[in-house]
């Protein structure tokens, strides 16, 4: 079962605009045991539009069609599907209706023009389009348009909206039952992990890794965020999801406490709900990474109910200003040290009234370059009763420099609750 | 002159990888006067290289290709340029040995499979990567196949890296020169607002952004951030710099101080680049923005000459207790309103001892929701003698609005700093 994907659109092939929609849809076929062999592009041109899906129709079963489903004149994939089996374009009642009742609907009068997307290649099906006015085509074409051939299935063609939001949709809701489907399943889980490496972390979960096997085991790294991901193969959602299961309670169990959360959660998200959970209140200071604590914080849901606020100091002065730091203790032991980062973690902690305080010191590089022996950033953080201090080494340009420092003070406070609890 | 860029893979195909080569390569093609007809992503089997290959030339004058030149067994690009015109590969000791000599430089020796990326088609030219192991291939197929057809010139292949950084220097440096030239250049410009709506720059903008005008000026809106992207055509640099000159004056003659920057210049820049030119610092405070504003200072080179600090007060409590403000202000105003906004810009102003003084608050949606008459956030701006306020509508997703308050709060100081000099 071979597929192509065809995207339709000029401001695609003239490079103004990106095609994300075959890579989307070449997942979800590769999930569906259909292989894709081949993404096709083309501009808003009659002829080459036809050509493009002679070519398709006579080199796959599968043919996903996206974009030239619009009112404009350029929109020609109807045209091109008509072309294409050499019937005429018919008009399709219930399709114009629900256009209309659109326009309606938003007080507005439909324009003439959108009536061309109530049109159909005669012996097609329309596939509806509940978000937008661009309805889909269903269409089976035998085999080089020779309808004798016995041998093979005919191919099957869908044209779907170039709109992205539109044509996720519509995938889900009408094309994907209509495709032959290999009666195998295939299901995905992610689980995301911080504090080893990748090869580390490769060590440790030992053949589970290994190529060719199911549940398949990758591991990906964001930004010093690991993430493994599972891929289970089987006849049906349960024994996919079991396999899923068993796997991740063996990365659990061979990870332990580095495995912090599933799917696209974040340190962030885990901090917020341990907090809330303890009823426990947080604040920061941060040096070089200059807010980014901050801002990941409040954006996750909830944040007000545990986030006292946070202190950003970018400069020596302003930190012994403003926690009223010896500036002594930064001559003594320099201004990225265990010290003063326990310093400000301690103070920030007491300013803002917080049960914890976490305090990110970071040079910014500058002084890592002149002494490459001391860390380039220190994280801390500060209970009532002691202070957890953590160099970070600056591996990576700036960006993941950051986004580590501020994941390792994160850390530090999520492995402290965990062992609280 | 038609042109086809052709992406090689089975990542790409399969949807592990997004192809975005292929839309670098169209911009290339489009400045130049080269228009591409089509792109195509073809999985890594040789003889659905072969036949992709063989329809490009058949429809285009240019055919850009990309990937498949590694060293391993799914490297297929060389054999099927080599099908295609049905010649022998034959090595190219020069190519070799700078294989080797690119190995055994990084202290390593070179992998025997290596050897075949020094392996051409007879009658193609190497192209030198300068930054990776792969060679390029430049071949000039006769039309059809049929060396003997005299109307149109041979079909050009340029094949290059799939690795974006290889195949970006190998197109500027050795295919871009190859290629047929209309004789035009293609230069552009952008000019960034702050200020005003996408429509109302229309306005002001009269005929200038009119369609076909050359040169032809667009405007795009990214999180609140006005771009006009000025395209000017001729037969050279000089003139096309020329015309964006004139383009650029006329621009900022209609918008006023609205334009703050050019090319990738944002508001912080600006803000960082005219408070150390004045020799003036910079304090900050942030409820629901939590933290954005301080990180995009502190991200730009040399902040720390003119940043004094930040604070971030997610909660209506925090700001009453950091900076002390009288609870009743809070109750009669309301935590989003000018008067608190002002507040809070001049005392932490005077807490951080900076010239000026910038607050955010921002309640997140909650409080608009409830009284939609109300803005969803208000900046101040405070300087020793004054304070300047700003209430912000919510317009977009909170992302947008995010930016765009933050937006709003460094314009308020830009434009104050321009009134200053």
């Amino acid at each position: 079962m071979k597929a192509e994907i065809i995207a339709i659109g000029s401001e695609l092939t003239g490079g103004a605009k990106l095609d994300t929609n075959s890579q989307w849809l070449s997942r979800q076929l590769t999930d569906l045991g259909i292989v894709v062999h081949f993404h096709t592009t083309v501009a808003d041109d009659l002829a080459e539009n036809v050509a493009v899906l002679r070519i398709a129709v006579g080199r796959a079963d599968v043919v996903l069609i996206t974009g030239g489903l619009g009112p404009t004149l350029d929109d020609l994939t109807r045209e091109a599907m008509a072309a294409l089996t050499d019937v005429p374009l018919e008009p399709h009642e219930p399709s114009l209706a629900v256009i209309t009742e659109m326009f309606t609907s938003r007080g507005r009068t439909m324009p003439d023009r959108n009536r061309v997307q109530a049109m159909f290649p005669a012996g097609s099906d329309p596939l509806p389009n509940p978000v937008g006015t661009a309805p889909g085509i269903w269409m089976e074409v035998p085999r080089d348009g020779v309808p004798s051939d016995e041998e093979r299935e005919p191919c099957r063609i869908a044209a779907m909206p170039g709109v992205p939001s539109e044509m996720y949709r519509m995938f889900d809701t009408q094309v994907r039952p209509r495709l032959p489907v290999s009666g195998r399943v295939i299901r995905r889980a992610r689980l995301n992990c911080f504090g080893i490496g990748e090869s580390h972390t490769e060590q440790l979960l030992g053949d589970l890794t290994a190529r060719g096997r199911d549940p398949e085991i990758g591991i990906t790294a964001h930004e010093a965020t690991i993430t493994l991901r599972i891929t289970a193969h089987g006849a049906n959602d349960d024994e996919c999801d079991q396999k899923l299961r068993a796997a991740s309670a063996s990365i659990r169990r061979l990870l332990g406490p580095h495995v912090f959360g599933i799917e696209d959660e974040e340190l962030q998200h885990v901090i917020v709900r341990q907090l809330n959970d303890a009823g426990k209140t947080l604040a920061t200071v941060e040096s070089g990474t200059g807010g980014l604590l901050s801002h990941w914080l409040t954006d996750v849901r909830d944040f007000d109910r545990c986030y006292s606020g946070g202190l950003v100091l970018p400069t020596v002065a302003s930190q012994q200003r403003e926690l009223d730091i010896d500036p002594a203790l930064f001559v003594a032991e320099g201004a990225v040290s265990e010290t003063v980062a326990g310093e400000l973690a301690t103070r920030c902690r007491a300013r803002l009234g917080a049960d914890f305080g976490i305090a990110i010191t970071d040079d910014r590089g500058a002084e890592a370059v002149k002494h490459p022996s001391l860390p380039a950033a220190v994280v801390a953080m500060a209970t009532a009763n002691d202070v957890h201090v953590l160099p970070v080494q600056r591996i990576g340009n700036r960006a993941i420099h950051r986004s580590r420092t501020v994941k390792s003070a994160l850390n530090l406070l999520r492995l402290h609750l965990l062992d609280e609890t």
